[in-house]
C-alpha cells in the first residue's frame, strides 16, 4: 500500500513538513497550497528536494469553486485553473484535487458541471495533468460521493475522475458500499481521515476534530475493503486537519501518522481477506498478493497490497507494573500497608519487586537523564511474546533495549509515545519465570489483592491520540466512550482501551493543555480485590490511612443510592467510594498520592464494568486539595487582609 | 442589582471559590453541588465560611431528572428531594435549582408533571425551601421556558417557580419577549449566559463554550430588559460551564465575571430606558430608581435598580502607542527608514517619543520587574477623559498610576487584562499637549504615514475573553465575526474590535493553547499611508528591508485576482502584500520581528474594511522562519544523516 500524507497535518515550514514525511517512511505527501504560498522555496526546488529525499509529490491541493457556474466565471476558473496547471508541471506533481464548490455554484445541473469538468479535463491534459474531484460533506450542491461520481462519469474525460474521501463520505452516514460500483480508473486519489462521532456542523467537525485512522470512531477498516474491491491501488493518503497536530511536533506527528496507517493497512488486509470468495482465512500468508486472478461474476480485482501485523494474542496476565518515583520509602510503606510482600531487589538490575496474588509491583528509581512517566512500564505475557514485539515494531514503536545476565528471562520492550515501556513475556504456569531472579517473598497475611485492575496514564496534550492509537493497535484493545470528569484544575478526558476480556485495561487521562506545572495529574495503579471493605480495614490495623473522602460525598451517596443498611457507615468509615452501574456495584479506596504516583484498590461486584467515573471529582479534589495542602485555615483571604 | 455566581464557573477547591467570588465585590453564589461534595468542608462550615466574607448563598443546584415518572420512581425522587433539602437547610440556601427532565421522564403530560412539582412543593415546605424549575435546552418533554413556565403555573404552588437561564432559551431561537408574560413572584432566580453562535449540538455547546455576557454573541441586554419589566429583582448569576475558565486563575476569572455582570447591569439601563414610556433619555439621571412607578396600561413595573456607566464617547484619536523592547536601537532603526521623525526623551520620563503625521510611537525599555507586554500601551484622546477613565475603573480596571511633573499633562490610564495599558488625554487642536513634553522633532521628509490604523495584542489563553470584553465594555468597542488563521505553530483566533468610526482598531490574537516559549507571537501596530507603494520605495531608499515575501505568494496572487498590468511586479519588487473585499483594496507590509514587537504600513483603497487576513499565514510563515533562522541549508536531515 502507497502511503501519503497531506502537509496540512504538519507543524513548521514546508521543508520541515517534507523532511518529517521523509523520515517517518511516507512515500509521498500531498502538496497543500497554503504550505507552498507561505514558502521561500521555488516549484522547482521543491520539486529537488523531494527528489533528494525520495519523495513523490502526489497531489496540489485544494482548488475550489469551479463548476456549476455561469459563463463569466467560468472562464475566470479556467485560467486560475491554467496558472496551477501550469504551477503543477513546475512542481512535477500530476494529480490536482478539486472540491466541489462550496460557494459560486448556482446551478446544481450535474450535466453542466459535468460538461464544465470535460472543459477542465481539455485543459488538464494540454499541461499532461489530471483531477481529482472530490465532494465535500457542506458541498452547495455535490455533497455525496455518489453524485460526484455521476458527473464525472458523465465528463467522461480520461484526465477527471474522483478523489474519495472517508471523513466526507462517513460522516454524513453514507454507506460507503457504494464505492465498489465506481470503476478503479475513475478513483484517482484516496484520503482517509478517522474522527469521533460529534453533533456539529460537518465543516467545523471536519476542520478541528479529524484524527488519524484507529483514533476515531469511523470504520475505516471496512472503508478500505469497499475500495481495494474496485481495484484501485493508487496512493492511500492521510489528510487530517486537527488542532492539537497543528501545535505538535512534525517528527512525532509523522511516525504517529505512519503508524495509523500501517495498521489501516492491516485493518484492510483484513477486511479484504474476510470477504474473500472461498476464504483462505488462517492459512499461512500474511500478505495479500498484488493483483488477485478472481474473474467470477461480480468479484472485483483486488491489487492493492495489503500485510498483514504479526497476530498479538490477548494477554494473559499483567504480570507487573513498574513504578519510577523519587521517594520509594513512601510507597514501600503504602504496599506493606495493602498487604504487598517484598521480594528484596533484583539480582542484576537497580530494582525491587513487590507481589500480592498475581500483582507484581517493580520499583525503581527515576532515570535521572530521562523525563520518564512515574507508571514507567507494563509487563504482560501472551503466547507468543516475539510476535507482539514484532507488531509493535512493524507499527514503528521503538523497542527498548534492555541487558539480560546469564539465566534470565528475556523480555521484549517497546516504548509508548509517552515514553512509558510495555514487556512482552511468555505465558508460564502460575508465574513468570523472571520473579525468581528477585528474592524469596517475606512472610506476610494471605493476600487479598488478585492482580491488576487497571492502569492509568496521564497524556500531555500532544500525546493523547498518539497513545490511543498505539494501545489500539499494538496491543490490539479496543476503545470504550470517552467521558470527562471536572477537575480543580480543568476538565479531564479520559479515553479507556481494555483486552476483550478485560486482563488489561489502561486508562488515558489527557491532561488539561493550558495547565500548569502545578495541575500535573498522578497517575496510577488498580488493584483487584474481592472484599475491599475487609482489606481497608486489614491495612488501617497495618497503619494505612486513605485519601481522605470528605462526609457531603458520603451524604450525596446516600440520598442517590438508598445503599442497604450498614453499608454507608463502613465507606465512611474507612474512606472507601461507591457506584453502581446496571448490573453490578463497585468499591474502591485510594492511597494519597506520593509525588505523581498513587494506588487504588478496587472491588467489582455482579459484572460493574466502570471505573467508579461519577466519583471521581471527589477524588481530584481530595488529590488537589493533598498535593497544594490547602486548607481552609491556610488560605490567604485577600478580603480580610 | 444583586449579583451571584455559580461555582462551577471557578477553579479550585470551594473554599478558593468563595473568596475569589467575595474579593470580586459579588453578592453571593450558586453553590454547584459538586463542589460541595467534594469539599471537606461541612454544610455548616460553608454556611459560616460565607457568612464570614459577607456572600450570600443564593441557590443549590443543580436538582435532576424529577418530573415526568411513573409513581415508584417519584417516590423515590421524593425522598431524594428531601435529603438535599435538608441539606440546604444546614446550608442555609432558600432555592433549589430543578432542571427539566433529560433521562427519566416517561410522559409529557404538562399536568402529570405540575402535579409532581406540586408535591415537590409541598415537601420544600416543611423544609422552608422553594424550587427554581428550569428548562434545558434539551429536556426530553419541556425543552423551552414557556412550557416550563406553563407547568408552574398549572402547579400554581408558592414554593414552585421558574429559573431563567438566557442559554438555554437563546441558543434555541426562543424570543425572550415572553418573559413579560410570566408574573415577577414566579421568577426564583435567573442565570444570564452568553456563547458565540456555534451550529452544534446544545449539550455540548453548554457544557464547553459559554461566555460571560459581553463576550458572544446573544443580546442580553434586551433580555434583561424583558425581565425586568416583569419586576423581577432577584440576584442576577453567572453560570458559564467554560473548559478554559475552569484552568484559569479563579481570582482573575472572579473580576472578569464581575465586570460582564456590570456591563451587564449598564445595558440593562439602557435597554430599560430605550423602553420606558414617554422616553426620558437624555435626562441627567443615570440611575434607575428602583420601583419606578408606572400603573399605564400592559406597564409594567420596574423594581431592579440599573446605574448606568459613565458614557464614553468614541475616541477622536489615537494619540500614541508605546513599545517596550529590549533593542530600542533596532526599532529605532526601523522607524528611521519608514520616514518618522525623532522627539528625543521626555523631560521627566525614561520614554522617547517618535512621530510620523498623527502616528505617534513612545518608545521605552521593558520594565524589569513586570511582565509587559511589548506593545505596551494605547494613547487616546477622548471628549472627556475623566469619565472615561470612572467608566472603566466602574468595570474595575485598575488604575495606572502615573507620576506628573509640574506642568505635563494628565493622562488617566487603566489596565487591560494582559497588562496593557489604555490612557485617556483630552482633545485639543493638532496634537496632544504632552507631545510638548517631548522635544522638537528633527528634520525629515514629508509625513506619508497619517495614523495609527490598528493595534495587534496577542493574548495568552487565559486572557483572551476577558479581553475581549474590557475593550468592547470599556471602550464601546463592538466586536467583528472572528476569524481563524493558520500559523506553522497553529491556529490562531483573532478577534477584532473597533470603534463605530473605526479610529481605534484593536486586534487580539488567542495563542495556541499548547503553544510553546518558541510560538510566542509578536505584537504589532499596523500604520496608515494613502500610498504604501511609494512609502516602501522611499524606504527602501533609506535602507529598510521589509519582511521577505515569498515569490509563490505572488503567483498565487496573480491567479486569485487578475491584477493590473504592472502591479504585481511592484508589489513583488517591494515585498508588499495584496488583498481585495467587495469594495475595494488592501495594500500592507511588514518590518521584520524585532524580538516580540513589528510594524506594518497599510494602505486602504475604497472602503476595504478588513486586515488583510488571506495573507496571515504567510506572514506568520515568514516571521516563524524569521525568527528560528530556519533555513534550507542549514536544517538538520534526519533521513540523510
Amino acid at each position: 500500500m502507497r502511503t501519503s500524507i497531506a502537509t496540512v497535518c504538519l507543524s513548521g515550514t514546508l521543508d520541515q513538513k517534507l523532511v518529517a514525511a521523509r523520515a517517518a517512511g511516507f512515500d509521498g505527501v500531498e502538496v497543500f497550497e497554503p504550505d507552498l504560498i507561505a514558502s521561500p522555496l521555488s516549484p522547482e526546488a521543491v520539486r529537488a528536494r523531494a527528489e533528494e529525499l525520495g519523495l513523490s509529490l502526489d497531489l496540489y491541493q485544494p482548488f475550489r469553486d469551479f463548476e456549476g457556474v455561469g459563463q463569466e466565471l467560468l472562464d475566470r476558473n479556467l485560467r486560475r485553473a491554467a496558472a496551477k496547471f501550469a504551477l503543477m508541471h513546475r512542481l512535477g506533481i500530476r494529480t490536482m484535487l478539486l472540491c466541489s464548490n462550496v460557494a459560486t455554484a448556482t446551478s446544481g445541473d450535474e450535466h453542466l458541471a459535468a460538461g464544465q469538468l470535460r472543459q477542465l479535463g481539455d485543459l488538464a491534459e494540454r499541461f499532461d495533468v489530471r483531477v481529482a474531484y472530490e465532494a465535500l460533506a457542506w458541498g452547495t450542491f455535490v455533497d455525496s460521493f455518489d453524485a460526484a461520481a455521476r458527473i464525472v462519469g458523465l465528463a467522461a474525460h480520461p484526465r477527471v475522475g474522483l478523489c474519495l474521501d472517508s471523513f466526507h463520505i462517513l460522516s454524513k452516514g453514507h454507506d460507503p458500499a457504494g464505492i465498489e460500483d465506481i470503476p478503479a480508473d475513475r478513483i484517482f486519489f484516496v484520503q482517509m481521515a478517522d474522527a469521533p462521532l460529534l453533533s456539529m456542523d460537518a465543516l467545523s467537525w471536519s476542520r478541528h476534530h479529524r484524527l488519524f485512522p484507529g483514533e476515531g470512531d469511523f470504520d475505516l477498516g471496512g472503508f478500505m475493503g469497499h475500495l481495494v474491491r474496485t481495484g484501485y491501488d493508487g496512493p492511500v493518503s492521510l489528510e487530517i486537519f486537527n488542532d492539537t497536530f497543528r501545535q505538535a511536533d512534525p517528527f512525532a506527528t509523522a511516525v504517529h501518522a505512519r503508524r495509523s496507517l500501517r495498521w489501516l493497512e492491516h485493518e484492510t488486509a483484513v477486511a479484504t481477506r474476510r470477504a474473500r470468495r472461498g476464504s483462505d482465512e488462517g492459512a499461512g500468508s500474511t500478505s495479500e498478493a498484488a493483483a488477485v486472478p478472481d474473474e467470477g461474476a461480480g468479484a472485483h480485482r483486488v491489487r492493492m497490497a495489503t500485510t498483514l501485523l504479526p497476530a498479538v494474542s490477548p494477554p494473559a496476565e499483567v504480570t507487573y507494573v513498574e513504578l519510577r518515583t523519587g521517594d520509594l520509602r513512601e510507597l514501600r510503606h503504602l504496599l506493606r500497608q495493602l498487604g504487598f510482600r517484598a521480594h528484596g531487589a533484583h539480582r542484576s538490575k537497580d530494582v525491587e519487586l513487590w507481589s500480592q496474588g498475581a500483582a507484581r509491583i517493580v520499583l525503581g528509581a527515576p532515570e535521572a537523564e530521562q523525563d520518564q512517566p512515574t507508571v514507567a512500564g507494563i509487563g504482560l505475557s501472551v503466547q507468543d511474546p516475539a510476535a507482539g514485539a514484532d507488531r509493535a515494531r512493524g507499527l514503528y514503536a521503538p523497542a527498548v533495549p534492555r541487558e539480560e545476565a546469564s539465566g534470565e528471562e528475556p523480555l521484549l520492550g517497546v516504548r509508548a509515545p509517552d515514553g512509558s515501556e510495555v514487556f512482552f513475556g511468555a505465558v508460564r504456569g502460575a508465574e513468570p519465570q523472571w520473579v525468581r531472579e528477585f528474592g524469596r517473598p517475606d512472610d506476610g497475611d494471605p493476600p487479598s489483592i488478585e492482580r491488576v485492575d487497571h492502569v492509568n496514564l496521564a497524556q500531555p496534550w500532544e500525546h493523547f491520540d498518539a497513545a490511543v492509537l498505539f494501545f489500539h493497535a499494538v496491543l490490539d484493545l479496543r476503545t470504550e466512550p470517552t467521558t470527562e470528569v471536572a477537575a480543580p484544575v480543568g476538565l479531564i478526558r479520559s479515553q479507556v482501551l481494555r483486552s476483550s476480556d478485560g486482563v488489561l485495561r489502561v486508562a488515558l487521562n489527557l491532561v488539561p493543555s493550558g495547565a500548569s506545572a502545578d495541575a500535573i495529574l498522578p497517575q496510577h495503579v488498580a488493584f483487584a480485590t474481592s472484599d475491599a471493605l475487609s482489606l481497608a480495614r486489614a491495612a488501617r490495623g497495618r497503619g494505612f490511612e486513605p485519601l481522605d473522602i470528605p462526609d457531603n460525598h458520603y451524604d450525596d451517596l446516600q440520598a442517590r443510592h438508598e445503599l442497604e443498611p450498614g453499608l454507608l457507615e463502613q465507606l465512611r468509615e474507612l474512606n472507601v467510594m461507591y457506584d453502581r452501574d446496571g448490573v453490578g456495584e463497585f468499591l474502591h479506596f485510594y492511597t494519597h498520592p506520593v509525588g505523581t504516583v498513587f494506588l487504588e484498590v478496587v472491588e467489582r461486584r455482579g459484572g460493574y464494568a466502570g471505573y467508579g467515573a461519577p466519583n471521581a471529582p471527589v477524588r481530584l479534589a481530595s488529590q488537589y486539595r493533598h498535593r497544594h495542602a490547602v486548607r481552609q485555615v491556610g488560605l490567604a483571604n485577600p478580603v480580610a487582609s
